[in-house]
């Protein structure tokens, strides 16, 4: 087995610098395109046959070090009592956000196995599929992340709804936010047993807040979710989008692996996480339009940088973009492990 | 006159904080909504009398300590040769983004008081209405800012264009950059000779950069602009929305004033900055939702960190939101003049 990527989420020594994308399966893809023209999103989320099937795409085009579940962050949330939506132009929409007592009041915590079985049907048939090959990661919206899109009912760009919630009722925003995390440890813990050997943690929102307010309001509520899932065994990684100005908190985590965007130099970013945690990232989705050597050059930079770190995975600092040349894709994980070895 | 927020500028001993606030001419006021519902966006920033009304209305309104002229910052792009339209669902619009050498090579280094005449009638009639009451900020996007715009067509969320052309082709990118930089030093330094009395440059979308590509590809337009503009002998702020991973390449700009977003802690970013610039920010525009207790509590927080900076002027990290209550923002206002003081 290939477990070059669960030994650099535990620091352990590896004979090269594994990687995975986030994304990696997606509309970049001509082979997913071709699987996703015959059905809608979400159906494809819950079709385990066939998101397996889109999961293992990249393994076998790309040749990662890791697959990641097929999945939508908002599956949990559906499954919590609100009706989800996609538009292809607005992306997700809830339909009813919350934004009251009565609104939080509704959400239930949801049993996996009952209320997401396609989440498990579709790990089970991947570990199979897989034969050890690499190792499959589980995933969730971090709570922070889950309770935004809750709140607004879709994407935000200044994230009023939420910030109003946090900042004038904020015994509300708590409550929902820890039912948000019972939710979504419960959800992780379900993925590990149903074979995930690893899970991240999706905070794509958090670089909205003022330091003082991620830690006020979001840290206590991600360091429950890690600690809680930490028993489960398996490593932990906790990815934040536009960290630069939140490291010196999020290093106070508790996951294995901090996966950082691109918008912070991966040097300056180790120094502040210290020595306790290996780091997941960070070269720039759009390096992937680079001519190869140029990219190339990133490529060997951020592993160079990343060997001060107690591990490094090689990623994305955000997910692949849809307009990238999946040769780009290839040549970009083809340099890291020519590149990338930890003598 | 209350020159508190020049001093401010230029490190000087101040009384008091002097405070404004990006886009305190807008959307939440009800005076302004009254002046813009008879007139489409673009024909009132065209219209010197009615741009100098709204000017005016939150120096009274808010007692500020600064007016910023009422513009957009797609103004001198227009006067280049582009379209600009205005949806009030996507926001603004170049008909014809620039994504080829002849595209570059058609774009003209305007003549403001040529093209852009009601500009200068504005700041004219701005400086004998404001009889030395408050100084006037003049104010154009930053050289990256207005470039993305006009590669992207409009707003973005992943800037692919323009880093395709910024990765695809440095040569023509850079000509743009340069070409765009001239534009702004020429408006700018007409903007003070018509009697603007400091001037902003708004970097609103360089936090979209890996902290390399700033240098390599921003910074060296930035520095040119600033230090063309210094020459025309008034305060230079320089603002740079999603700034916590670009500072370190940010304090080598050349001006008087930094303005940070809200991302980050302004005590570190001072830090960072060091010692020979004046700092403006960095209050959460959504703490303006705050009760009034807590959001005073947060003014003050700033103001005592701002007190290790050569200078503090007290702003929001971005601009207000139109949904913003108008009297959080008069007691925003008031509690920077009741706390804010050098000793």
């Amino acid at each position: 087995m290939n477990d070059t990527f669960l030994k650099a989420c535990r620091g352990e020594d590896v004979p090269y610098t594994p990687v995975w994308i986030m994304r990696q399966a997606g509309r970049y893809l001509p082979e997913y395109q071709a699987v996703r023209s015959g059905i809608d999103f979400l159906t494809l989320c819950k079709t385990p046959e066939l998101a397996a099937k889109v999961t293992l795409q990249p393994v076998d085009i790309l040749g990662v070090d890791a697959a990641i579940l097929f999945s939508d962050i908002l599956i949990p949330v559906e499954a919590m009592g609100m009706r989800l939506e996609f538009s292809d132009k607005k992306g997700p929409v809830l339909t009813e956000p919350i934004r009251t007592r009565s609104g939080v009041d509704r959400l239930v915590i949801p049993d996996t196995e009952d209320a997401m079985p396609f989440v498990i049907d579709t790990i089970r048939i991947l570990r199979r599929e897989l034969e050890n090959k690499v190792p499959l990661i589980g995933f969730s919206g971090a709570p922070f992340t889950l309770t935004t899109y809750m709140i607004e009912g879709g994407s935000s760009k200044s994230f009023v709804h939420t910030k109003k919630m946090m900042f004038q009722h904020p015994g509300l925003f708590s409550m929902l936010m820890d039912r948000i995390t019972t939710t979504v440890v419960s959800y992780l813990s379900a993925q590990i047993n149903a074979g995930a050997q690893a899970v991240q943690l999706f905070d794509t929102w958090a670089g909205a807040l003022t330091p003082e307010d991620y830690k006020g309001f979001v840290m206590p509520h991600v360091k429950r979710a890690i600690s809680e899932l930490k028993k489960e065994g398996v490593p932990v990684i906790y990815f934040v989008n536009e960290c630069a100005g939140l490291l010196d908190e999020v290093k106070k985590c508790g996951a294995d692996v901090i996966g950082i965007d691109w918008r912070i130099d991966i040097e300056k970013a180790i120094k502040r996480l210290g020595k306790k945690v290996a780091v997941q990232g960070n070269l720039d989705p759009c390096a992937l339009f680079l001519p190869r050597e140029r990219m190339e050059d990133r490529v060997k930079d951020i592993l160079l940088k990343g060997e001060s770190a107690k591990g490094h995975i090689f990623n994305l600092g955000h997910g692949i973009l849809p307009e990238t040349p999946v040769e780009s894709a290839i040549a970009m994980v083809e340099a890291v492990h020519k590149y990338g070895g930890k003598q």
